[in-house]
């Protein structure tokens, strides 16, 4: 198992445009990179905080899983992206540590990304996403 | 008001020596800090993630504000810190933007750093601390 960086915080919102006010006027963050995530049921803003991200996501509907955290927890604190070389190898390793793993198989991220998530009751509480990245989007979302 | 990067991720834990094996022997991650913050209430470890930390925070405690958080949300992610170049500079621009502080005056963190947090109400329900590194263990927990 190795992890390279932290590569992103995700915070869930359910007023992006507000949220997008706080982070951009408020705080001073440039918006680096905008997505909508079908697979994942979410709208992505992201923010370069040195060779980490911020990402803001907005759930596409009340029945996706984002949805469903706000309607249970509110705004806030949502999961911790780990840069990985391999999610594959990563995931199995995890698996083989006994973690529960949300995705069984690496899917599809944003900016051409490949992800997983671990369970956050095999994790203290933390929604855990593994992330390699791919060639699409790599210089816009930065990399190791 | 200027981020400079993000500075670390925290996460509140109840158990800090089982959480410690976790993120050591299954994520593969090595302690480069630990601390008794008395100020804070909390026993801190920090890992090196690329340019960022991941701090675990266990209370000292039941009636601390870690220990609060556990007893009504359970372990889990509980604030992110930001990188100042100076803290009293950012708290002024947050407090003239309308941003409520935990903390009307910066206090002192862990490894000689100087650290404020913004009240999550004020910050889309994300606890948020200010953090100017100190001279003090400035190497030990690196720095812009």
């Amino acid at each position: 198992m190795q992890f390279n960086r932290l590569d992103h915080v995700g915070i869930a919102v359910s007023d992006l445009p507000a949220a997008r006010a706080f982070y951009e006027q408020v705080l001073g963050l440039e918006a680096a990179h905008e997505e909508v995530i079908e697979d994942q049921g979410v709208h992505e803003v992201l923010y370069r905080m040195g060779d980490a991200w911020v990402q803001l996501v907005a759930p596409l509907g009340p029945d996706t899983p984002v949805g469903r955290f706000l309607a249970k927890r509110g705004e806030g604190l949502h999961h911790v992206g780990y840069s990985v070389a391999n999610v594959s190898t990563a995931l199995s390793d995890l698996q083989a540590a006994g973690v529960e793993m949300v995705d069984e198989a690496p899917r599809a991220g944003s900016g051409g990304t490949t992800v997983a998530f671990a369970h956050p009751k095999s994790a203290h509480g933390v929604l855990i996403e593994l992330v390699e990245e791919g060639s699409g989007h790599r210089g816009e979302r930065g990399g190791a």
